[in-house]
């Protein structure tokens, strides 16, 4: 049984705001959950926000280019880059809501090192072994509609491997790379009423066995040279 | 609070078998639960299994392209293909595991469809309203691993759609379009555990107000014509 609860009434994250700390004060936590935040307010306590020049139509669109690493496609404002982190995504993920008007908030520099750090405060001030993942919200190439993955981890599996299992015929399992961050970040995004605050979800029930060092740098993003689009 | 939970003890899905009873059997469902069945058992009781000619080595090749409407790459044994429903994957969603060995299960030839049947024969003996996703595991274009994503629904909304809504700072929403019935399928993959044969979960407090008349086909499939990869 998996359970996933977002608490309501979280404070506007500031620059600077600990979010282990406010985390503790806003989640009952207990062992092996996993705690999913949106990058938003990860950005927001890192300082990742800027001031788009309003003298500059170019603005936005220069600021999506310093972002990334090598544009992929374009079609009309929307670009497709692939960021300095390696993500694949609509206009480096850089995001104008959820901010005051004339800004914009870039994702956090390494999300798995903000996880780690998450993660291990709130592991020294309780003694908790739990997993953090950071989330976005991201399109698909063949599909239409977005759904939240994770930028970052820590603490649980990005990808539960399952090569060499086999199944109850004896065959060699298809699909044995499960990107269960990328799953659990998909299931939080389920518990958030889509009209009040709520950038942090609990998801109880993981596996104690999935729970282990990991980054999706290392395990999830797809270097240009393994695939096929690209 | 969303809870997700997968009964153990489902029997082997044979040609002909009526889904809806057997998950009546094995699940106490209540009104607004989410069904979500794996479309191996889909396609097992509509008897899209073949048999591959054990004397042709490229018997399973040709199945793929039989199953398809367009080539997109090709990497040594893996194909990705577009289905003749419009499903950019890999080797057309055709599967060799969970069947005796020799033999191969297509994709349902209407997920919709089957998650409507299934649905209508649900309510029909029950009274319930529930919403049922028929789901499979794909790969990402930029990522590693897979997820669970639906290929069929009834009932519950496949696009969740917040356009024109705004946040706090009275900003347009970026992410408008949730894929909702995507979300669930890869929640409710969470619930399975990987050595049981677990082929159903429920997935229960989703918004009764996401419950609508809906499908994959009109509303998550991405024409050639909308994308930028193609």
């Amino acid at each position: 049984m998996i359970s996933i609860y977002a608490p309501v009434g979280f404070p506007e994250i500031q620059p600077g705001d600990n979010l282990a700390a406010i985390i503790l004060r806003q989640c009952q936590l207990e062992q092996s959950d996993v705690v999913v935040v949106t990058s938003k307010i990860v950005s927001k306590a890192e300082n990742r926000i800027v001031t788009l020049d309003p003298n500059d139509d170019r603005a936005f669109e220069k600021l999506i280019l310093s972002e990334s690493r090598r544009i992929l496609r374009r079609r009309g404002e929307l670009l497709i880059t692939e960021t300095h982190h390696g993500f694949v995504c609509a206009n480096a993920g850089i995001d104008r809501s959820n901010i005051e008007q004339g800004k914009a908030v870039l994702l956090p520099v390494d999300s798995d090192l903000s996880a780690r750090k998450i993660r291990e405060q709130i592991k020294a001030k309780t003694g908790l072994e739990i997993g953090i993942i950071i989330s976005d919200t991201f399109g698909r190439t063949w599909r239409r509609g977005v759904v939240d993955i994770a930028l970052g981890c820590a603490g649980i599996g990005a990808i539960l491997d399952l090569r060499g299992t086999t199944d109850n015929f004896g065959n060699i399992l298809r699909a044995t790379e499960i990107a269960l961050a990328d799953e659990i970040a998909s299931a939080a995004d389920l518990a958030k009423p889509k009209s009040k605050q709520t950038p942090v979800a609990i998801v109880r029930g993981i596996d104690p066995n999935y729970f282990r060092t990991s980054s999706i740098s290392e395990e999830v993003i797809r270097p240009p040279s393994e695939d096929l689009f690209r």
